[in-house]
């Protein structure tokens, strides 16, 4: 299990205090963040997200709304001291951009940016407890999803049956992994005998800017939670297919034909004040949708 | 007389709710930007601040707290569908990072971005009714001060005694002007017999980042309103200085030797919560001062 903080969910423009694209994703210690539009660092002062934690950013892409804020976020964190290394993925001239604005300041960071250039479909980011890998959307520039999955959790002991079977504390961490143990006289005590299956793992797709791509249902495919974009209700789906956009109905239709379990639907057209309609229309298609408001944080599980 | 409103008043990174730099200058109908830290957009909206009549924007040096918001604003009034030009005042390198940022999400703006490098010190925009000046400070890297001046406003015609001296109303503008009136039979109608003083203008310099320097006082002499960086208390001259920053005393003696009418301070570290320090310890040295807090307008008269 893990958790999605909504930090930003407006399309193009902040409008009606909703600010542009920023997700946060909390799991095994680490924080994750996903987008990063203007006022990105302001949210996680509001919404208490520890900065300490934050190792890893993905961009998904290069229009203003998903990467403003990084460049402030970046220097706040070297004004701030940090020391650590920070991975962060983003199409490549990413790179350009902030080496230019460190290089007009005559500002050297602190510590270590680590940049990963998005090129390929794949894991990019491979840790202990989950992993990350992108994959491509289509979008009027170069544009990236992001799943992360949490890797398989190791089997619970059951104590009790353990010691029972006289099986040593130095062989646990086999047990959690699955390992069957042998006993000195060859006797086999078999692993689910003495562990119960770990929890399940669960995973999260974002799915940033897009047209309606059938794709997308195919690479989500099974996760726990989908985000995808609706910029627009159903009855604008030419504009959203001009823009390279999505509609309520299309997103539903991506959630249902993936599988998943729970879509998540943001990045609203400044077009709309009052986002109700947006959760009545994805129902009609997808029961299990909900509205990435900013400040909620959703559980993965 | 004129307006100032603070947008943002915090020096380095947003914090404790106050943002970077940005001010906004109301006068004559047209709105001025005095630098543009991240978020500006939000807080222009904030406080209902006319975009349509913000057509000149001035940025002091490229230390993120005073530039990261304007990629975003100017984005943003792309999208909103500006059409007319905007003027830009900044250190040259803006224009590369502007360049590169729109080309990246292949952007082009509706509108034509008019981009004035700032070179040398002197008058870089000259409206009909007010002029804006530039002058260097010291700063770490290039950064330079603004002084917004009225004109010289029209004389006021005292209607009553003009229609007595027959003066035909085709020659009122003249009159505004100071012009004398000659009669037919060649009789002179001095013009203060027949119109009072305009206004007296009126002059707002905004002293963005610098080390105390004295050559400040000449620059900013006589100015009726001074905005002076204060980003410590004064026990912290020496690393005010290290920093290339001021403190309150600097700020206050600047002030004093300026013979300026009132002085506005901000550009506060993030070290400090409370603000009342700052006014206590530059009223010391100067009476008529005051915080440069978010959201206030402050009138320049």
């Amino acid at each position: 299990m893990f958790g999605v903080t909504i930090l930003g969910n407006n399309s193009a423009l902040p409008a009606y205090e909703r600010h542009p694209t920023a997700q946060v994703i909390t799991l095994a210690d680490q924080v994750l963040l996903l987008d990063c539009g203007e006022g990105t660092q302001m949210q996680l002062s509001k919404y208490k997200v520890k900065r300490g934690k934050l190792n890893h950013i993905f961009i998904s892409h290069l229009h203003g709304d998903h990467y403003f804020g990084l460049i402030g976020l970046i220097t706040s964190m070297g004004l701030l001291g940090r020391e650590l290394p920070l991975h962060l993925y983003a199409p490549a001239p990413l790179k350009e951009i902030i080496d230019l604005q460190l290089q007009v300041a005559v500002t050297k960071l602190p510590f270590e940016l680590v940049f990963h250039p998005l090129e390929s479909e794949g894991v990019i980011c491979d840790q202990a407890k989950f992993t990350v890998e992108t994959f491509a959307t289509q979008h009027r520039i170069p544009c990236w999803g992001f799943i992360v999955r949490e890797k398989k959790s190791p089997r619970k002991i059951d104590k009790e049956k353990a010691v029972a079977a006289a099986i040593p504390a130095a062989y646990f961490n086999s047990l959690k992994n699955g390992d069957d143990y042998v006993t000195k006289d060859g006797q086999i005590i078999l692993n689910e005998t003495v562990t119960k299956p770990g929890t399940p793992p669960v995973s999260y797709a974002f799915c940033a800017d897009t047209i309606y791509d059938e794709s997308i249902a195919v690479k989500a495919r099974g996760v726990t939670v989908l985000y995808h974009e609706t910029t627009y209700l159903k009855n604008l789906e030419e504009r959203a297919a001009t823009r390279f956009h999505s509609t309520t109905i299309q997103a539903a239709q991506i959630a249902k034909e993936a599988g998943v379990k729970e879509l998540l639907i943001g990045h609203f057209s400044s077009k709309y004040e009052m986002l109700d309609e947006f959760l009545a229309e994805t129902t009609e298609v997808f029961s299990n949708t909900k509205l990435a408001l900013e400040g909620i944080t959703f559980l993965v599980k």
